[in-house]
């Protein structure tokens, strides 16, 4: 395909972010702005993509192994990309992915254990070199984070969520390994400021890409 | 796992290299020396790789890219060894899988040109390393594969076989690419012959194998 039609950004971030209020934000704001915008997330409503998922999600699927479920999230992935992502580009448009390969690699590959390498291996097949154009991504502190969680769901932070702290503190130890890995495709937005500087950040981020699409 | 439990054999060929047949004779052969085994084929009974080859196999998929496909295949693999194929090996039985990793790379990879390296890659990954201790190779050229198959079906070779027999042909191709790549693991039995010489191959070719299981 031309990689020179439209433009695919992701976005990434730990839990607590603000991811997806900001990105229906910023969608609005690109589509003010003139442009053809998609916002999606894997599966994103394909339907091979969600029986993948429902494989994967079924809680009767006890005995999944952590490596058939990262090659069943490769599989929606490249689907995904294949029925939805690549048509939308190739007309042009600008598709906002709420999460794609880095949350795999942080998530699956450095949090979960089986090596970054190891499951950028299996997306880099997934994806056949698409990267998106651009990654945003939300930086909050897995504490700031958990705490922003638990204020939304009005409750104190209890003894399973600090549990869960530190499966998160990894999980944003790998995103910051990836931060030093691809330092040009991945911006960094400071996400524990109020909602419209994270966007205005992300559309200063986005600027030079814009000028050119 | 302690990899010198057990046995891991696993045997391919082109169609109509009887291996379904001669498998069948060659476990009740081991059987017959006091082994205990095990005959496979993925997905195995296992439901999770079950359902995953309902989604490759389903006829109403039409929009199935072949890497979302050879993703879940390798998905499926990764859960059968995880679930049937490891446990038989820990108790030190010999197991005998029909088709493994070289079918994906010579189907997959070579015949539907995805590469041979990039699908051993994702395999790599489902596999975690762990190789056949010996792949019997039912060596039949395609021609007398189709042949046999016509013979078996008891009709003529018609228009769609022939077409299919280029595809056969690549199939046959990659699996020599692969005898040349991994000629310590890969064993070549002569599989014109007759079922009682093919398995008397086979059993030879596995002698010093089985002296040490």
């Amino acid at each position: 395909m031309n990689q020179n039609k439209g433009l695919f950004i992701s976005v990434e971030g730990p839990e607590g972010a603000g991811k997806t209020t900001v990105i229906k934000e910023l969608e609005l704001r690109l589509i003010d702005q003139g442009h053809s915008v998609l916002l999606t997330r894997e599966p994103g409503g394909i339907e091979i993509s969600e029986k993948i998922r429902g494989i994967i999600l079924d809680p009767e699927h006890t005995k999944m192994d952590s490596r058939t479920e990262a090659l069943l999230y490769a599989a929606a992935r490249r689907q995904h990309l294949v029925e939805k992502v690549f048509p939308a580009l190739e007309k042009g448009t600008i598709v906002l992915c709420d999460r794609f390969i880095d949350s795999s690699l942080a998530y699956q590959g450095h949090a979960r254990g089986l090596g970054i390498d190891e499951v950028w291996g299996i997306n880099q097949f997934a994806i056949d070199n698409r990267l998106p154009d651009c990654t945003l991504f939300f930086d909050i502190d897995p504490e700031a984070g958990m705490e922003r969680i638990a204020q939304n769901n009005q409750r104190e932070i209890n003894r399973l969520d600090l549990e869960a702290l530190s499966f998160h503190q990894k999980v944003y130890e790998g995103y910051q390994l990836l931060i030093e890995r691809f330092p040009d495709r991945i911006q960094v937005i400071d996400a524990k400021q109020p909602v419209d500087n994270v966007c205005r950040d992300a559309l200063h981020a986005l600027t030079s890409l814009l000028d050119e699409a």
